[in-house]
């Protein structure tokens, strides 16, 4: 139950974005402003993204955008997470900053460091520190290929004090109430050596995605790749089987970013065979037996 | 027995006290401390954060200020350790640095560092020295994920000398009167490969943190989200059961923090079975029984 | 099925590489593309690359392309993998910038670093960022051998997107309409601890390259190597004796460019079981047996 | 036996001493050495430490120090080791320089280093370099955490030449005739991984330290602290209890230190108990049994 | 069978030897060549080295140079791989770089660097760098040591395309006509971790070497060392009695150079006995019972 | 037997020493040669260092020396390889350079690197290359130490080429006439992962070291110490005890330098068995029964 002198007393959530809104809506009028517009001006989508919806994810991320909790989302590669986040940018006007995560990357690459100039170091901002000093979604993917210093790094801006201390400079970031941090995690990917810390994951709320079902996921593939419908369902068809074979001498199964791919060729006027050769069997296994297997999927239908 | 000729002896901590209130006091009050002010001045604690007291973890913590023995506090993810530090930096009137530390932290980052000027080289105090130097609490978060040489680095800090050689600059700092050390320690995390070292543990004083009891938390959790207490009474007695099924199952169990994000999403409307999924099941755990585990129990109150 | 409306929808592939024509069709006809030309210039396929058709392997690139779809070339070493780029490349009149991978090659490597100058850094764009921003097809040889940054900072070039973000610069690269993203592939190589990651591998499509049968394979050493039919048929069919061999004492077999190299010593009047010796046998083992049996084979064609 | 033509031979230890001297002594009394005086000033252990002398450690260490033998001080975490440095560089009146190793130090860090300057790179000695050159004590504390390259850099220092190359800078520097090296080394720690080499070992002579006796521990703990002696009594039974469980269970004993830690609280007015729970108990052990133990020993004496 | 249209089709190898020797052939006649031609000139081998043909080895060098194709020569260490490239090289009059491989070699120290300059920074071409661009013989030493980087910068020098891409440069040298890339390998050494990969050993013809036979060997010793015939065959003798217990206790051989450190010794006045104590035996082996084996090997001879 | 157009061939050893005889020697009388001079001044034995002739090694050093062989120490810590090296270099009036080699030393730290400077980058020749081109034994202490590329780097001087090339400077230094590469090595030491590769043991002479035997020892510890004969050979005695002890619980017997420090203390009035427990027992061993086992053999002389 909230009591009525919430002014009065710390919570340092609500307060960060509200001191932060203060200080920001002003400037975003002024012609200081202009520099700061033009930095974030690429990172806005600019046309609505192609989105089918699922199920309640858009209505539950405005609620947790709503409160500015940090969301991870769960699911395998290509179903649709990155473009997921992007119309949810669109939809809710914000700038979107994008980082694929990698196991090279260090903090510096997140947070900034010193250029050396004419005229001395020069501090530069890194995507994290822009986003959270102008009012971006930053959004990671695949966070857990990171380093653990990358992944600590984000702490102090997902809990309520919402800052993020730039050590190096000396600096103090209040982040903007406008930002929000996304991360993407692939569940089946993970190993003992390589997962987020359970201090990293409690810091998230978190949405499951996964391949849409039959009906959606051919209407996606046409859309997409310029096919007829009749020719999407098929190569949902072969996708499916294919996921079928996941664990059974498949990684991982066809993702739609690759039935579309296929749908592309064939639309091309590549004969479906040799679009389903190249642009699915090829791609995610050597091995002759499973060749044969999707292959003979692949003939079943075309 | 203390004997009288205590000023005539060797008493280092106490002497290091009052030898550096001595140099730092009237300087405070002079015009050359207003740089100084500050550059402490974005890491005091302007207004009371909520801090529920939970036993005579305050009254501890002061006497421990008092003769600024340092501090490690021990409990799992999210119980509240950094709530407490910055709350007892609010009631000593004390500036507070916090560094999360991980794996990839070096003393340097801790310490300063050279950077590369327009003018050639200049010394870059790191939060550390600023925290020795003019008087802040320092508080490292999750000490035990830094490298060694971020460890023993605060050695002397830690005992009776009180002083931190930097020894790239060629400078020893006496640590001004009010500095304090902290360090967070989480002990059901530590491995054997990553731990304290016994002569580290050794220099500092210990605090334990655990979950607060039940009409305890979900007061905490009704004032944090914004629900009203029973509806928080019932996402405590969810956390609770998720706790049960730590090491049945799950790493750790649902904190505090998890509780208020379900909370914050349910004062905004979502309804309570998806704000739970959202914020406390999904986060936690990808194993499909789990899920179900959790998922009833969160039916069992909603 | 390709709705009407598309103009007004999010089809980002499409999109990406309408808006980059748009930016740089007029640049490629202004003064200010002439150094932009120069730094592509050095990089086109001035003559005709001598290269014998196998299959539809033309014919499928050619539809990819189209349709900038990336495309990994699976085969084993010396098959004619590079000779296929460069012949596609001065087929589709593109500039061709080609990238040795290797294990301690880096990000800043292929994107690009900060280099320092007279009047301070100055950014260098890598070969990657050079083909993505100027329109070059990049060839990247054994990727799999390259350090995991390498690879996940060609994500975002070989999805909807086609963009590349430097963000050591702080600039998103909209990729060029010409760009495209080709990378090699030994499947008999990989290892559990070397592969490339099923989010990788899903972004391409794949054509399988081998040896040539024996007749085009000989046409191609007489060709390449200046030897008369007859002595590139014998050379052939050492390869292919020695091909029987692998996985039985040698871990590859000879490779067409080995029986060039062979007749090329023959054509300058060695005599052929030295070229053979030279260029065949001694490169390839060390272990005496397998070195009788290359021998043997060796002699009973010449 | 020693001969009478001393001089005329070769005799580097004794040699190196006098030379240095002449070298130094004028210079001590010159105007040009206001500065070394300056750099070294603040390494002087201005007034007597608090030592309680246990054997014949200190008629040792001087017999040591007249010939500058290098001396390695052994024994468990917090028995005095650090204290006794201070006291004996107090009573010989010579300049102390500390130096906590880690195994993140490099030689560099030790020795010295180029800075860039505003006029191009200047050298700056490193600790090590300016206790030799200037005539210090230097005492490196946990040697054997460092890299071995910061050992190996001492062994022209500890024997006959008693040299320091600084090959970086193109300089040998003769140590001065008052720096003596002082190592402290903890036996019950040093894995297989990580000891001294034995080259290094024979470099040094040894003292032996453990925890004083009941009488003399009881005596520190009340002057340090500043409870009564009986008080500091029954603080040093516990401690001697919780050393019988050392390698039952607990790592390592409680120190000396960690007494005078719950000493300090209690003459602050906490209850003996909160006092112990908080300085001794908490800090060395996460086990329930063992704090169980603890505990009991606690409430025995208090 | 070559064709007739040979200038009109593409044969890369051939044409970019024809190219870049049209470009540098006036420049060689030039004055600014003088510079370049300073730069190579303390790498030509000024007078005839003394080399004692062994088989058909030059013969196959020379039928190699002439097509250019890189040379890998396997063989013992010390049995005259270096010799021989020296050999070669003065016979065809070429410049000859020479770099001994190691592990922490990168391939900037191959290919060249950017250097700090008063005026900025100044690219600086490394040896291999040198070597393509002005036409030298390159000769990678136990390049089987170097880092893969290394390994594989070379891969578009030793193919078709003859050609060095300096990335961070962002220029692609063709090489030099003149250029030729030669590789030394020793069998018995190569361990599974260290092995060079199969893409790699197959763009070079082979060269095995080996001791030479009795009468040669002796001579060589006679000739270098400047003893009498009769006791380099006694020296050969011993030699050959070690070579017999490699593995049997000796992990390799006495090489030839060893033998001629002995011989120098004796033609200095040390006796026989004393010269292969300290030439032959102590280098090779501390075991006692191969020392005892050696020793008895060469009093059996002297 | 070696032929009279000695001066028309290839002997590149004596050719290397000639030439560079030839271009030094005039310069050695010149002006410009006073910085050379005062470089290396630092480098000069000034007085005959105490050495003991243990058998021929002199002589066989003096052999070596004559054709610049390049010599490899074998022998235990502390048995006076380091005071040999020295006396042979104050007897050939040679300037000695010495490298204590560790494994974080690299081949820059040898051979060189660049400087910052005020008028951008200045090469500095490292301690080898100093050696190398003015003339002065380097010896390398320990050189199993260091790492591959450090040991690869000397190669090229300890063959028939004689010569340095500086990679990174593009310059080949020809070596001086007096250089002379000594490197150390420790038998017992070596372990399967740490060894000098054959290809680099086989370019060194060797000699034998170990410590005196008994009447010698005594001397040595006599005159080094300044004790009496009696009271040295009592200390030998129990040198020679405890060196019966490895391998049966201790790594390593006592060297007669860590008898000479025993005896120095003695010479400053500590009790013979204070020292003996100082200088010899404690150092080496914190086994109890070993300490029993010596301080015991310690009261048997003392």
């Amino acid at each position: 139950m909230r009591n009525d002198n919430l002014t009065r007393t710390y919570m340092p959530r609500h307060r960060a974005l509200a001191r932060a809104a203060a200080a920001y809506q002003p400037a975003e009028h002024a012609s200081a402003s202009s520099a700061l517009s033009e930095a974030l001006a690429q990172y806005y989508i600019k046309q609505e993204p192609y989105y089918r919806l699922i199920n309640d994810e858009v209505e539950l991320y405005e609620a947790a955008y709503s409160v500015r909790m940090p969301i991870m989302l769960k699911g395998p590669t290509g179903c649709g997470k990155t473009r997921f986040v992007e119309y949810m940018a669109w939809k809710l006007g914000k700038p979107l900053i994008t980082v694929a995560c990698n196991e090279d990357m260090t903090a510096s690459d997140l947070v900034g460091r010193y250029l050396l100039d004419a005229s001395g170091t020069r501090w530069q901002d890194g995507p994290l520190t822009v986003a959270a000093r102008h009012g971006a979604i930053c959004y990671l993917d695949e966070v857990v290929e990171a380093r653990q210093d990358t992944t600590v790094v984000i702490h102090p801006l997902t809990d309520a004090r919402r800052m993020l201390p730039l050590e190096k400079k000396g600096e103090v970031v209040e982040a903007h109430p406008d930002f929000q941090l996304v991360i993407s995690y692939n569940p089946g990917y993970q190993s003992l050596m390589k997962d987020l810390k359970q201090s990293t994951k409690q810091r998230f709320g978190a949405l499951d995605f996964n391949y849409p079902e039959h009906a959606v996921e051919a209407e996606i593939v046409a859309y997409e790749s310029g096919v007829s419908l009749e020719i999407a369902k098929n190569l949902v068809h072969i996708g499916e089987r294919a996921r079928n074979l996941k664990g059974h001498g498949l990684d991982e199964g066809l993702s739609t970013r690759m039935l579309i791919y296929a749908g592309s060729l064939i639309s091309k006027g590549v004969s479906p065979l040799a679009a389903c050769r190249v642009a699915l069997v090829r791609p995610i296994t050597d091995d002759p037996d499973m060749r044969d297997a999707l292959d003979s999927a692949v003939t079943t239908y075309f």
